[in-house]
């Protein structure tokens, strides 16, 4: 077994939850309605400690006196190997709560595969993990039914989520190089194998929100790889930089 | 006379113009025609470019081998002296261009009372802005008078853009700590002298433009002292992120 192969593979779970914690973030004091910003900012802060956990099993291995913040603040996008899909701009909250459907839908199947990981701190990870996003499936398919079957305005602005977001789902399923690798040796979940099940899952929620499901599409892909959208720098720019304008400060 | 105070003094006028400019720049690729994309970011070098020669001043006063990049890409939002006004968000098409005319005018004062210093280098600076700034006030005056003197939708976001800028203008006219000791030394401008000219200004434009001047309102300030809106923070992390985290590099 490659290590560099398992910290590459560990740092993509870790990029993905946490950008994917950050995303929501933004959200904290602008939700439509007090309960929903505190909802949105507790998925935020669920994602984040994900996020921890992965990077601090990344540093571990790593070595070096490598601590999980320097992962976090101190690679630049090309070295950031989460998935498209939760990088892009927050939109409204029709386009929020829709791409955190399509992502912990994922999440939900891919951790309950991860539990099986050879890897014994991995499977721990997915097994914890799991539970948060039981609760953020439960929640973001709640909004996908109450906007897709609520007013015409409502309606429209999940037709546009759905137009905006459609073509990054794509990638979740392709498994990037070091995946490939992860599933030979045993620690990595093959993504292909959970589509089918995040797409009936999604069917089955579009079909109660009446949001009619996307003919088939081109499907961008590439943030796995490190080649990021604009919104990726940005986003690194806000976050990192407190850690980049004052190295190594400590709470 | 206190070198301290010179290289704050131009730290000053240096901020002003790079985060105006910066500002400016957000507009690159995105204003409402090809011609008017031109002139904003035109306008964005030009106030880059006065900004680079009062940085260039200041890290000669400094010494120890500081550069222009050093305090326009290192320094904290507390150590910016700018004032508020220069750092609020672009808006739509009308905020920008008010914004730019509130400024442009001061600087255009500003600079010609800046010919008259004592300093030499500060003399010299402002007597080759002056032709740029020039432009600057007639480009934005004429936008002025266009969208206020429009249809009513123009005039609505010329209104809109009024209430929301006003309340920052009070502040470019009252002297921080720093310049009453520079006008005490001789190569300081007392902001509060150019004021008339600035409002008289204001006035003959907001007419042509059919614009009404607002009422005495109360003024916000405590940019120039340090004391920063939260929008800097973020322009901060943006603009300083290159030499954040590739300390040194060069073009």
């Amino acid at each position: 077994m490659t290590i560099e192969n398992l910290i590459n593979y560990t740092l993509h779970l870790a990029d993905n939850t946490l950008i994917m914690g950050h995303r929501n973030s933004e959200w904290c004091g602008h939700g439509p309605v007090l309960e929903q910003d505190i909802a949105i900012s507790n998925i935020a802060l669920d994602s984040i400690g994900q996020a921890r956990n992965f990077y601090q099993y990344a540093a571990q291995l790593t070595g070096n006196d490598t601590t999980e913040d320097h992962l976090a603040y101190l690679r630049d996008a090309i070295d950031f190997k989460n998935c498209l899909l939760v990088e892009l701009p927050n939109g409204d909250w029709g386009q929020t709560v829709l791409r955190q459907f399509f992502f912990s839908v994922y999440q939900y199947y891919f951790y309950r595969a991860l539990q099986q990981s050879s890897d014994q701190q991995l499977a721990a990870i997915a097994e914890k993990s799991l539970k948060e996003v039981t609760y953020h499936v439960r929640w973001s398919s709640e909004w996908v039914i109450r906007l897709g079957d609520g007013t015409q305005e409502s309606k429209n602005r999940m037709l546009n989520a759905i137009d905006a977001l459609w073509g990054f789902t794509g990638e979740l399923f392709q498994p990037a190089d070091y995946e490939e690798l992860a599933i030979k040796e045993g620690y990595g979940v093959n993504p292909a194998m959970i589509q089918n099940s995040w797409f009936e899952k999604i069917r089955s929620v579009f079909a109660e929100a009446t949001l009619p499901l996307p003919e088939n599409t081109w499907m961008q892909s590439g943030g796995k790889l490190g080649k990021h959208t604009e919104h990726l720098g940005y986003i690194l720019a806000e976050m990192q930089f407190l850690q980049r304008a004052y190295p190594n400060s400590v709470w």
